[in-house]
């Protein structure tokens, strides 16, 4: 039976993608050899690394404008610690948008003062906070794009003079955005890139090289880029798997023509939820996320019924996170609209049931 | 044609381990889903998770003597920076066996003073140092297992009270060693164990928690113990193929048996570099890593001749490191004896031509 696939992340990558993934692992462009037993400073890989790198910048705009794009381990929460390493000399702003928000803030702190510009923490994360002040002494603001526990996404980006740090692990390449506006990006691979183990950092050189702190050669982004991201072995099998995904992006007509889909995904799933009495959503409507819809059932007691209901239909990895609870149907990048339509069938159906 | 991959690392896994991990890219566990779009927090991966560190520990015969096994991101160069973050508080002894202690040596030193026990620098690292003195006032003692560029191994670890941490990369489970004699140890796992993109650490849990050094959460060992190594997204495929491997050697019998066939290919292609007087090996007989063997062309006018000859037998990977040159034959657990048979039958031919 045809699953389909709601996972938070890791998550959905596009068929593909799979089905190439799988046979490099056999024998790697006809080679004879795994892509996982390839030296990674033979030809084969170091191409791949550098359309990665490639494709990153140009699918964000962002080529010839002073950025590098590195693929590097450790996920967000290592940079959570190597923003702050590299960036961070006197003061911070984070704006606390959740859980990832908070991370990110707690290994800050080690480096310097924090301020926290605004919070939604008093309502359970179920908004992003608009109209904040930003000092005007702030080495840098830190955002978080999309936050997918709650399922709330920022619509707006502030208009500052402030540095703009932005971690887009969980909606990254799904929507336009002025990608410039950010001094540097982050995001883990697994929800729009690749399967995890490689994390996208897309950094302005000219703003590195600011601090006096000595770095560690590995937490400093400068290593990389004099190494173009290849200082140590790096993560071979998921770099080059995203390196496929980003393909598939751009053959695909790039983030325009994701945005489209993911739009239309997005509306079907946000409009069951509201006309459907026995659903309700858990954000914001203004600030609701496109990549992680959370909804709740009004009346607890159909849990098992409708639990039963989507596992009948092949649905996979809706429910919701812990801190918020009922349920999450992440939507990314791969996700057909033909997944989103089985899952409002189910909640139809509940509804006809009920 | 059937390829001899001699390569230095990313290298050469169990064919049995390629298919099933191919497979399980499409579909894992017949679940109709591929293993890079489960959930980290599935039960499915946390099995495989808690079964590839309990592998770890028995393989190692570390099972119920106080260390946990971790599977983290970043490489042995991120357990430079690692191991000297959470263990050195004051001062600590390196043994400097090649370019890999060195840099281990660069990233400690920017927490405390650094003690070079021995160095065999000036002959570039073609034996390794004996009879050294070990201060007794160090933290602890860093060693590197085997050194994969100059194809030495030490065959004898030094009798000390001081804690000893070690680099073993490029040859654990390769062969029976006392592994309890370490308090600490680390291997990336593109060797002998997996795809790059994991590394594993071995950790007594009682040297832990005794530096007041504030650690940033990603780098404390402690962290990653706490929450099972899962404190955040691990890198799944590489923990799985990883998982993978050490299965298939505990079915092949171990690191007993293993480390049977690793003699017999030692034994044959170092056999062919000394009676061949084409060849010369590079490192000193007694410090001959069963891993990696490095030697040299006598006459270097037959390197064209040579070159082609292997290449038309399948073989790959076999160019030596620039610093050392010539010829690297890097026979890890899953290269077979035939492939060692295959490239000795090369030099000989060679012999016999030239």
């Amino acid at each position: 039976m045809k699953k389909h696939n709601f996972s938070a992340g890791p998550c959905i990558l596009p068929q593909e993608v799979f089905k190439e993934a799988s046979q490099a692992v056999l024998n790697f462009n006809n080679s004879g050899l795994s892509i996982l037993e390839i030296s990674h400073r033979s030809k084969d890989f170091v191409d791949i690394m550098e359309e990665a790198r490639s494709l990153a910048l140009e699918l964000l705009d962002l080529e010839g404008k002073g950025y590098k794009a590195l693929f590097l381990q450790g996920g967000a929460s290592t940079q959570f610690l190597m923003t702050a390493y590299n960036l961070l000399q006197t003061k911070a702003g984070y704006l606390n948008t959740g859980a990832w928000s908070r991370k990110a803030i707690k290994e800050a702190k080690l480096f310097g003062d924090i301020v926290e510009v605004a919070s939604s923490k008093d309502s359970n994360f179920n908004f992003i906070p608009k109209g904040y002040d930003i000092p005007d002494d702030l080495d840098y603001l830190h955002l978080t794009s999309n936050n997918t526990i709650y399922g709330t996404q920022l619509k707006d980006f502030p208009s500052t003079n402030t540095s703009l740090i932005c971690d887009m692990s969980s909606d990254i390449f799904s929507r336009q955005i002025d990608f410039s506006q950010f001094d540097l990006i982050y995001a883990g691979a697994q929800k729009n890139m690749g399967p995890a183990g490689a994390t996208l950092i897309i950094v302005k050189e000219d703003i590195l090289g600011k601090t006096n702190r000595k770095i560690p050669s590995i937490l400093d982004y400068q290593t990389h880029i004099n190494k173009s991201s290849m200082f140590n072995t790096p993560p071979v099998f998921s770099v080059y798997t995203s390196m496929l995904t980003l393909k598939w992006l751009k053959k695909l007509g790039g983030i325009t023509a994701i945005e489209e889909l993911n739009e239309k995904k997005a509306k079907l799933i946000y409009s069951e939820i509201d006309l459907n009495p026995l659903f309700q959503g858990f954000a914001a409507k203004e600030d609701r996320s496109n990549m992680n819809a959370t909804f709740t059932l009004v009346n607890e007691d159909l849990k098992e019924t409708f639990d039963a209901m989507w596992k009948e239909a092949g649905i996979n990895g809706i429910n919701g996170h812990r801190s918020v609870g009922g349920y999450r149907a992440s939507i990314y990048n791969a996700l057909t609209l033909e997944s989103v339509a089985t899952l409002v069938d189910v909640m139809g159906d509940l509804e006809r049931k009920a």
